[in-house]
């Protein structure tokens, strides 16, 4: 068992999730890596607001920078979510690396404007500096560049990088409203903060996710210059619907190639195809899509914020420093692996959609239902469509959900009826 | 620069396809990971057959089992692309570990019968047996599973796992066709032979890579027994536009969960809502959609089969069991990011989208598109709509590709014109 300390910075949305998330998957954590996650010391501005967790179980310090020494001890990893405020964040992860201790950060305006000097400090100091909660939240978009596709040549990257615009854009579509009125609602349910706003519908926060990810992918310098900016603010109620009648969506879209040898790296208010995955991606969640030498296409859509998802990428970063592979090829050492049972299927419940071919006599159907009626199966649909070029009828049926076993033996005894021709199509439903 | 040997056992497709890959990227995999790949040994049923690349720049071996031992010298790595036949793969493979090789596989059939032998004994051994080829092509998601989200409680994995099935499936659809005619297709595009076919149709290939995703999310011994499978042959054109009438796809979608302390691991055909973006994952193309206790859902998509897209794979996995992370928070250590210059995006192609008011009057539109016909701009559609409320009018136009510089030029005489009112919305238009 291996002894992780960590001190977390900033106890908004993410870092109270993420205290949460340890509190209450510590023994999960144990038994899958056999590292042991300590929260050491904790700072935030106001200690005494309400929080979801108890405060009073960790070590508290009002200045965040003397996390990096609790009672003469250095955490083994700073959890950085202070966010960009005054250059507190900076100055914070700076000492740390500085102090060779790993750094886990959600900051991506720090890391667009000072990810250059923050790198190398943690390359010379022999540390890590890793920040897949700063883009996408949830989606495991940096380790799947740096890690797993690391030696494709990557020609673009391109999605949606920032759901609070995303949420806008859908909203004004599905509710009909303006631009302004979205807005005041997407405050009021604290999915943005006045701050927050003026980064995101400005395009800054998407931009200063993607030039990260135009660092990954081409091993450029940080450099938040190379972007061209454009936000949503302009974007009319009138375009959403012109453009939905010529068969598109309008998405913030941020995307990075290199043409020419130069950079490309591009945040704006695109028409994007109703064809296109992307034009799909409602509400607040993100979706990117990686093109290479190799792949066409690979496609990861989940959620871009919010506290846990979040805090999941936070722990996934703390796995990365933590875990000196060995040789678990499976993850899990092999003394872990454990004999399951298999799931009885039978007590399954689902929707199902039945097909059945049946003679053209009259009370054909009726006979159907009411075998389902004896059974308490309850039939959603029914289509029973003529088909002229037969004696027979198909009969389509699709039921709400019930035990697969309940239904197997209702539809036995239907086939065996004298007017059914051939099988009984049985296939079980997905929403 | 490290120096990594490697056999490969196997040329097909995908072993092909590797080969060509190393050649071709040999100066970038050096630049980007100071990994100097080798390959020191090849093998293949038929040494004659017409290839791609030149085997006699290559040390052949007719017996497989000799790439463990060239002229006295043990490979890093044996790569094993065999297939699964008559378990000359299985001794192959158990051979390599046996003498602490590490094995880089795309064999799900031999996984999943011989998963547990083989994974114990590569632990014993400390080398790494990876197959991230062995599910789902060129989509990470072995990776994904086991590195970025690894303390994530699974709570299901989701989704379509073979492709020639899905090609089946969406071609019988799109063409009308009846299962077995598009069979005969498929065979004769090459997408599966005779001996697959068994395996991809009755969903057998798709239960093996389940096996798989089964251990790696859950910590279950690989055991092929826990599925349940039912193939696809049993779907006719009938149920699909039934289906499709009902607001449903039919796919062969593969899960896994635990219910009970139990596996549920099911693969068969079901009526997947319209909604759901696996209903629009079509063609050859795989999707996964993994859910955890913190995020609902992790949605990937992309090329689940093919040469290039599986060897990306193949790479990926060298790259793991080669790469001594290091201190490279980027991956790229920080002597290597270069300084982009920014693209000048005035000379960026792009279909557009414009919206125009305009006082109504006779002659509007006729004077705005002459415009455009000066500038050599090609309009792809208009709308022009009135608008009772107001005495303007909304234009909006589509163009075919232009130079954003042309058509800016052209917007800023329009905008010039005493009866335009407001800004000209332009929004570039994506495909």
């Amino acid at each position: 068992m291996e002894n992780i300390n960590i001190c977390i910075a900033g106890l908004g949305n993410v870092g109270s999730a993420l205290v949460q998330l340890i509190e209450k998957n510590a023994e999960f954590v144990k038994y899958k890596s056999d590292l042991k996650i300590n929260i050491i010391g904790l700072s935030a501005k106001n200690k005494s607001k309400k929080r979801d967790f108890d405060i009073s179980n960790y070590f508290w310090v009002d200045k965040p920078i003397r996390l990096l020494n609790i009672q003469g001890k250095k955490p083994n990893i700073l959890v950085e979510l202070i966010g960009y405020e005054k250059d507190i964040s900076y100055e914070l992860v700076k000492s740390a690396l500085n102090q060779n201790i790993n750094v886990v950060t959600g900051n991506k305006a720090m890391l667009a404007k000072y990810g250059n000097e923050l790198f190398s400090i943690a390359e010379e100091n022999k540390v890590l500096l890793l920040f897949e909660a700063a883009v996408a939240g949830g989606i495991p978009i940096i380790k799947t560049i740096k890690n797993n596709l690391f030696l494709n040549k990557i020609n673009k990257i391109s999605g949606i990088l920032n759901g609070t615009t995303n949420y806008i854009l859908t909203t004004m579509e599905l509710e009909d409203k303006s631009f302004e009125d979205v807005l005041v609602d997407a405050k009021q349910k604290g999915f943005t903060s006045d701050h927050e706003a003026k980064l995101d519908i400005g395009g800054y926060d998407a931009a200063h996710k993607l030039t990260l990810l135009t660092s990954l992918a081409y091993g450029s310098e940080v450099d938040f210059e190379l972007n061209e900016v454009e936000g949503i603010d302009k974007i009319t109620i009138e375009d959403i619907k012109f453009a939905k009648q010529l068969g598109y969506k309008i998405k913030l879209i941020s995307e990075t190639s290199i043409i020419e040898n130069t950079i490309y790296a591009s945040t704006k208010p695109k028409l994007v195809s109703k064809e296109n995955p992307i034009a799909n991606t409602n509400g607040p969640l993100n979706a990117i899509n990686v093109e290479t030498d190799e792949l066409k296409s690979l496609y990861l859509e989940g959620e871009g914020a919010g506290g846990f998802p979040t805090a999941s990428s936070i722990l996934s970063d703390i796995y990365e420093i933590s875990n000196s592979t060995g040789y678990k090829s499976l993850g899990f050492t092999n003394s872990k692996l454990v004999k399951f049972k298999k799931f009885n299927s039978s007590n399954l419940e689902s929707k199902y959609y039945l097909r059945i071919r049946a003679k053209e006599q009259p009370g054909v159907l009726s006979m159907i239902t009411s075998y389902f009626n004896e059974a308490n199966i309850s039939i959603e649909k029914i289509l029973q469509i003529p088909d002229n070029d037969s004696d027979s009828i198909p009969i389509v049926i699709t039921t709400h959900k019930i035990i697969s076993s309940e239904l197997l033996s209702s539809v036995k005894k239907i086939s065996d009826l004298d007017f059914i021709l051939g099988y009984i199509s049985l296939i079980p439903i997905e929403n």
